[in-house]
Order: C-alpha cells, then sequence, then structure tokens
C-alpha cells in the first residue's frame, strides 16, 4: 500500500457548559485528503482547493503533522499529501484539525497502524499548535475518536469517548472572521467558584444525559455560564440565531470552537432541517453571507475511502 | 397507617471534582426513624438516643421538614417523629440529611405518597438551611434517590440520578470538630479559568466512567483542583491515609461533605476492606478517636422496614 485516501470531518468543539474540553464530530463537512509514500525524506504537500493554504511543510498543519511522525519512525522515506478541502479556515469547525489528523491517520494507515488513536491525537496537536499557538485537543480528539469526547487531561492526554443517543447538528458559519487572539482575550481569566459549579453540575448532567439517551436532560444542561455570554457579542444575530433554533424545535446549542460558527442539536433529522431554516432566514434578514449544514453526530471520525 | 418506620442513610457529597453538585448513598451507618400521625396540630420530637438534639421542631431539622411539610398540606393534624440516630452530628457524613430525609420520606408515606422524590428533597432542603444555613441538596438528594446523584441546579431544583457500576466505600470519621464556617471561609471565591477548566473535564470524564462502568476511568477522574488542596489542611494525617488507601487499592476519595470524614472508593468488598484496615492502621499511630465504616453504594436511600 503505497497510497491511502481518507475523509476528515469537521468538528465542534467548546460544546456549551464543556469549554475546552468536550467536543464532536459531524459527518459533513469533511475535507479530502490522500497521502502517498515517496521515496525523498520530505514532506510535500498538493493542495487542490482555492484556499491557498502553505505548501511549506513547516508552515502548512498537515505538513507538520506527518514531520512528526516521520521523525518518530526516524523514517527514510516521505510523504506526499493532496488535500482537497471542503472545510473553510477560519470557520470554527475545526478546518485545520481536520487536515492535522486527515494526515495522521492516513500516514498510520501506511505505517501499517503502529500508532493508537490517542497517539494520533498527540500527532495531530502538533498541527493545532501552527495554527492556534496551543496544543489543544479539543477537536483533534472527535476527529479521530469521532463521536463526543472529553479530553480529561492534555498532560497526560487522556480522551474519553463519551455514549450517545442519536443526534443531528445544525451548524450555521456566518462568513466573518474572528481572530483567535480576540475570542480568547475577552475571556475572564478568573471565574467565581459559584459559577464555575453551576457549569460543572451542568457539564456533569449533559454526560450522563448523552449516556442515559435522555434527550430532555440534555436539553436542560445545554447552558454555558461563562464564555458565552461573553463571546457572542463577536457573533452577529447571536441570540437571535438561538432563539429561533430553540423555538424550532432544538434541544440546545452555542458557539462552536471560538466562533463564528454556531451549532443546535436536535434529536431527529427532520427537526435538525427545520432549524436550519429557521437559522437562515435570521440571517437572511442580514448582509452576513453564510453557509448552513446539517448532519448526524457519527461515531467514526476520519474515514478510509 | 398511622405509623412509618425508615432507615435513613449517610451520604458522601462534595464528590472530589464534583463539589457541591455530586454525592453517593451508603447502606451503613443509617438512623432509624418512626414517623406516627397524630391528632394535634403540631410535630412532637422524641429522641432515642445520646446526641441531645433538640425537641423543639422548629430547632430540630426533622421538626423543620415536617413543619413544612403540614403546612404545605393544611394539615389538621401533626407528626411525631421518633429518631435513634446512628450517624454523629457533624462527621461530614450526612448526619442531618438523614434526618430530615427520613422525616420527610416517612411523613410523605402516611400521607399517601402525594409527593415526588424531588419534591420530598426539597422538604429536606428545609432541614439543610437550618443544619448549615443554606438550602443545599447535596446530601438530600442521594439520601433520597440513593446512588449517585448530580444536582445540576437548585433554582429550579433539578436531580440526575447516575448510572453506576458495583462500588464499595470506605469511610474513616476522625472525631473532630470542623466549624461549617471555617469550612466555608477557606474556600477560594474565585478560581482561574484553566483551573475550573480542568476540574470540570475530571467530572465529566467521572460522570462518564460511572456510566460506562470503567473503573480504570472511575480512577482516573477522581481528583480535586479546587476544594482539597485547601480544606485538606482542617484534617489530621489527610495525605497520608489517602496515600495508604491508594496503595492498599482504592479508586481514588478524599474529603466527605466539608469533613472531618474522608472516603475512599474500591471495586470490591474485599479491598473496600483492606482499605479501611490501611486507614485505621494510620489512624492509630495518633491521638484521635475515630471511626471507620465499609459499605455498598446502593441504589436505593432511604427504607421502608
Amino acid at each position: 500500500m503505497q497510497e491511502v485516501r481518507v475523509l476528515a470531518p469537521a468538528t465542534v468543539s467548546n460544546v456549551v457548559c464543556g469549554f475546552d474540553c468536550l467536543g464532536f464530530a459531524l459527518e459533513k463537512p469533511f475535507d479530502e485528503m490522500t497521502v502517498r509514500r515517496i521515496s525523498e525524506r520530505t514532506v510535500r504537500i498538493v493542495n487542490r482547493d482555492y484556499f491557498n493554504l502553505p505548501t511549506d511543510p513547516e508552515k502548512n498543519v498537515a505538513g507538520v503533522v506527518l514531520l512528526a511522525l516521520l521523525a518518530k519512525i526516524n523514517a527514510d522515506f516521505g510523504f506526499e499529501v493532496e488535500v482537497t478541502k471542503h472545510i473553510k479556515p477560519g470557520s470554527g469547525i475545526g478546518s485545520s484539525s481536520a487536515s492535522s489528523c486527515g494526515a495522521a491517520v492516513a500516514a498510520n494507515r501506511l505505517l501499517g497502524d503502529r500508532f493508537s488513536k490517542l497517539e494520533l491525537v498527540d500527532f495531530a496537536m502538533e498541527g493545532e499548535q501552527l495554527a492556534s499557538g496551543e496544543k489543544h485537543a479539543d477537536n483533534v480528539a472527535p476527529c479521530i475518536y469521532g463521536g463526543f469526547t472529553l479530553v480529561r487531561s492534555t498532560d497526560p492526554l487522556d480522551i474519553v469517548s463519551l455514549d450517545f443517543p442519536p443526534l443531528f447538528a445544525t451548524v450555521i458559519h456566518p462568513q466573518i472572521e474572528i481572530k483567535t487572539s480576540e475570542a480568547r482575550a475577552i475571556l475572564p481569566k478568573q471565574v467565581s467558584l459559584k459559577t464555575a459549579v453551576r457549569q460543572w453540575g451542568h457539564l456533569g448532567s449533559l454526560v450522563a444525559g448523552l449516556a442515559q439517551g435522555d434527550y430532555n436532560l440534555i436539553s436542560r444542561s445545554m447552558e454555558d455560564f461563562i464564555v458565552e455570554p461573553v463571546r457572542k457579542s463577536l457573533i452577529p444575530k447571536f441570540d437571535e440565531v438561538k432563539l429561533e433554533s430553540l423555538a424550532a424545535g432544538a434541544l440546545g446549542g452555542g458557539i462552536s470552537g471560538s466562533g463564528p460558527s454556531m451549532f443546535f442539536l436536535s434529536k431527529m433529522q427532520a427537526t435538525a432541517e427545520r432549524v436550519e431554516l429557521a437559522v437562515r432566514s435570521v440571517y437572511e434578514r442580514s448582509d452576513c453571507e453564510f453557509n448552513t449544514y446539517v448532519s448526524e453526530i457519527v461515531s467514526s471520525g476520519v474515514k478510509f475511502v
């Protein structure tokens, strides 16, 4: 086997009360990636899309992941990676993560699956480090494991796959840019213990609701008392979109990653599609360009084709 | 039916990373309580133990709960409650909660079970208000629901019963007094967002570990970065007791409630008994009197006899 083709899905991190630890994988959108073993000891990036991402492997998230893999095994060969991205960079649904994870999973297959999922998350975090300056696992974990994942700890790295019932996500991506630095700067450095307790009570019951397949509990638990209240100011019409989604039957939702995308969960596909119509109608009354997606939350992450 | 007898169990609240929301019910120790319907419109307290608790119903936790129940239904009768407490007041394993819940559950049976468990928690919180000045549900929730409970919210009150695998608790109660006011005063008012995230990542994975019956995950998740580090100074030999319990095979543990009791969880009864020997041997080398208990964590709360 000299070539492996994968689909690397979009992911939602910072799932309401689960800031910095809870994420899930969508079925679509996804990036298409092909990784080939080449004899030169290098990494070659071939972009087949219009995003003009860097082709210097040290400046490309898939590139740094592949370089890290090659370094780890002292390889006397290299990789070429051909990328057709469909997940727009900066959308807040794990675009860089998809590139990092797709590269890691495809290359690992070429290496005879010698690394575990947990090790692949660790490699993919090299890409996140390049993209955001931070080695966070919130998007790469669900991208590799699929479904809902909880990052218990990044040092040592510990990823928990959660049980969950059928769920559908509606995502709306307003085409605006939110600087990660700005989204970070407005976060409080300190929170009151009382508010922290409310937040972790909700995260605990969200995890319980997912495990028990209790949609009502999932819905009651989807509240964020710390991050959403400050970050929502960066997203046009956030409150209106949220209100309309809930009115259309969504269980709850919030900001995906650090935005600008928003996501809403529904029990049924038909509801998720009604939610899509509802959020579209809010944005159609604005000047802002946007995309929407409806996707089941699936238990697979990066898929081989 | 004019008389109902119940056993009201001890409970552990503030379960490591689940400060102020996660608790569980023990099988023993428990208080024995008998509630009788009487024709006088009053509440009479009869203490059958040596704790000298108040017999004025307005100053007795079972008393205020029964008064609240009677007021709610505009009763033209009253209750007598006979109490044999085995759970020492001030032990940190829900002594006041057992009295409040035993009274509420027994009286409710005399009233034809007209109130739901959730409503009974609400009534029992009147007792907690009297005992501690705060209407918290951390002990009364597991005392009434049994097993592990999570308080998602106190306003509105929302209690989540968690799934959990077989677990055994070893409790050690050093006979010292910790003033609730002191235990509260040393808590930080503010915590860093980073530490709060670590704590809720652990609580989320603890709930997942319980739901999945993954003992290793339960063990990895039992860490408290916020409360234990400051409160353990109030408990003699805390670090030594914890180290020895882990060495004896406990999955993890910490301070029960606001102390002075400590608890440790084990997968098997035999391990919990080894942990008991280990913690006893630490305290036997000190001047401090103590009691220990080993109990399964059971899915029933207050039991009818």
